[in-house]
């Protein structure tokens, strides 16, 4: 077990080496399903799209020499030969000095290699074309395979279907897509004070806020959060829950005992259902010095700290990879990051990373970013930010004006 | 009708106008379900958070004052007077002079306004306390209602929720809240040409790609995609399609029509149906010349261009926008737009936006965009590329190095 764990890059490393054995299962989804799922096995292309040389214009299908030098005073005058239909294969077959009418996404004659635009011809009478302008060979036409080539890998294992891909493996003619199945990620929230917003709180007492955020986080990613509610700062309570999680769950999310007592309950816990147990305990980073990773037999579990900030914002770090790698994608899936101007002085304890809550702003053609004041416990810093800015630990602060990396909530 | 719009931004001002006095229905959402919905009411606090005066910290209640001038050489020397309890109302009271524990998420004791953390206090004796650093008033401590005043709005009509809002939600005690509907989208594909990617295809024909990408994208933006097939190019079957479609949705999305005299079958059949019928056709940009908006009986009707490259390009600029402005958002939710160095000489013809697809890669601290080449039918054009570079109207191109706009897909 190791007591303190340098930065979020090596502890995110130690999370991927805990886990990079696990057996993920898949599922086979319709294509109206698959939008955000992670695919399985590489998708190869088991024909060419287009299936045929097909016109992206209005006008005619020629060979394309029987139009080199063509202009408006010294046309090319070609026989038309007849009309592709829309839909169906070219009946006609072309020659030297040939022509065939053609709309858009129509499938290019035999012999034909190019198509002349409509407004660069001209019919003199049904059977005669002058045309205006030559046309280089495949000038207006995707050709057979052009677009996807039989045989070529479309998406690696591990990739994220977006609305496009969607559409490549409709092209393909592929209606179901064998995807990882999305993990179940358990949540418990612990803490004497803490109660469920549904119920009555008396002073001193505050309600659940974290299982509402990791769930929704977890959904952002499009994994399914199993909340198992709320346990007290007690031994066995916690084990119970814990133990309840890792029996139905791919993952377990526990946040709280943010106060060194609760904290210790939690690694006994954790130490006391299986091995190899907790096998790191403490980042270097502010806020969220209190992080747990363990594995209980081949389930990971991450131990967040209780403040609803300081839990997301390691949710982000440490939690986040480990969903996206049990998704079977990068760990680095959803990380929006760029660089922006950061607007204030802002100062930093070096050997520690710092993540300071910002809102973007643009102004010209730049992004700055507005550090957002406020108690690391306060929830409203976060609803009134756009993203994380980080002070590397090799550093003590940014000057106003300086680029820094802001991870984007997405 | 207008026949020729200038611009996407002009195009999206028209469809903002046409709908702005559409009615749009709520409902209550348990807060599970609440993530990526969009407030109807604003939500204003009907209480303080934190309802009481909180520790950050783990450490001992006093009165600031006490502390002041305290050093490790002469502390201030307190009297422990008690202990509070997590979850428990203080029951203690201080006067000068005394100290009472307290845990990270304890209740402040009456009379006491700041905390001194523990590495800084040496307990003499079970009563008594040496204080060795001086703490401000409100030092480590989150006052009553300063993370959230009660009779503040804490979202406005149109918010949609992450994560964290969901979070301060439940800080609130509100357990239902009530958004937007998600709007019913319904979506055509036309063509003689296109078969559903079940089906075998012959030479000629090509799968519907139309429908899966739009469907996708249109649940992407969290409203409901519904399919309604693929229709020949002929003005009963265009028809009875749209009729089907307005009778049941909020929106109509058809796509298809590349070549000119479908495209004209669209919009008669488009104005057979109602009033107002076509309020455009036709945009000055490249890819998306032909696409169409229209209102009938208070439903919009999108006509996407046939090609699905330019019917995603279309979608993400004037279909996304429309999505959003019937989800009771902001018609730019979503788009992600970004500068980034274009990574090659590209031009453009002047009084026209071009949208270029480009592939996003970042080299040192900077962002560069490198165009993917292809033809505008290519939809591995769009599965290779990360967003679209804009070209605006008054430029006739941008010069290798230069910094341009970019939407970044979702």
């Amino acid at each position: 077990m190791l007591f303190e764990v340098k930065s979020v890059e090596e502890a995110v490393k130690i999370v991927k080496e805990n886990i990079s054995d696990f057996q993920r299962d898949s599922e086979d989804v319709d294509l109206f399903d698959a939008l955000g799922r992670v695919i399985y096995s590489d998708v190869i292309a088991m024909e060419d799209i287009p299936a045929f040389n097909r016109s992206t214009v209005d006008g005619y299908a020629v060979i394309a020499k029987d139009t080199f030098g063509a202009s408006e005073s010294i046309p090319s005058i070609l026989e038309i030969v007849g009309e592709v239909r829309m839909g169906e294969k070219a009946k006609v077959k072309i020659f030297a000095g040939q022509a065939v009418k053609i709309s858009t996404g129509g499938m290019l004659p035999e012999n034909s290699d190019a198509v002349v635009m409509l407004e660069y011809t001209q019919p003199l009478d049904e059977n005669t074309l002058l045309v205006e302008k030559p046309v280089a060979p495949f000038e207006n036409v995707i050709k057979k395979g052009e677009d996807i080539a039989k045989g070529e890998t479309l998406f690696k294992r591990g990739h994220t279907l977006r609305a496009q891909d969607v559409g490549a493996l409709a092209a393909l003619g592929i209606t179901k897509v064998k995807v990882y199945k999305r993990p179940r990620i358990g949540i418990i929230s612990s803490g004497d004070e803490i109660k469920r917003p549904e119920e009555e709180t008396k002073e001193g007492e505050i309600r659940d806020i974290n299982t509402y955020t990791i769930f929704s986080a977890v959904k952002s990613l499009g994994a399914i959060g199993v909340p198992f509610g709320i346990v007290k700062d007690d031994f066995e309570l916690i084990k119970k829950a814990l133990s309840d999680a890792l029996k139905t769950c791919d993952a377990v999310i526990i946040s709280g005992g943010s106060s060194v007592g609760t904290r210790d309950l939690t690694l006994k816990a954790v130490n006391s259902l299986g091995n190899p147990g907790v096998i790191f305990h403490g980042l270097s980073v502010k806020p969220g010095k209190p992080t747990i990773f363990a594995v209980v037999e081949k389930v990971p579990i991450i131990g967040l700290p209780g403040h609803p900030v300081s839990a997301m914002i390691i949710f982000e770090l440490i939690a986040r990879p480990l969903v996206n790698l049990l998704m079977g994608r990068d760990e680095d899936y959803g990380a929006f990051k760029l660089y922006a101007r950061c607007d204030k002085d802002i100062s930093s304890a070096a050997g520690r990373e710092d993540y300071i809550r910002v809102k973007l702003e643009k102004r010209e053609n730049e992004l700055w970013a507005i550090p957002i004041l406020g108690k690391s416990g306060m929830i409203s810093t976060m609803t009134q930010s756009d993203g994380l800015l980080k002070i590397p630990a090799e550093r003590v602060g940014f000057s106003r004006g300086e680029l820094a990396e802001v991870i984007v909530y997405r």
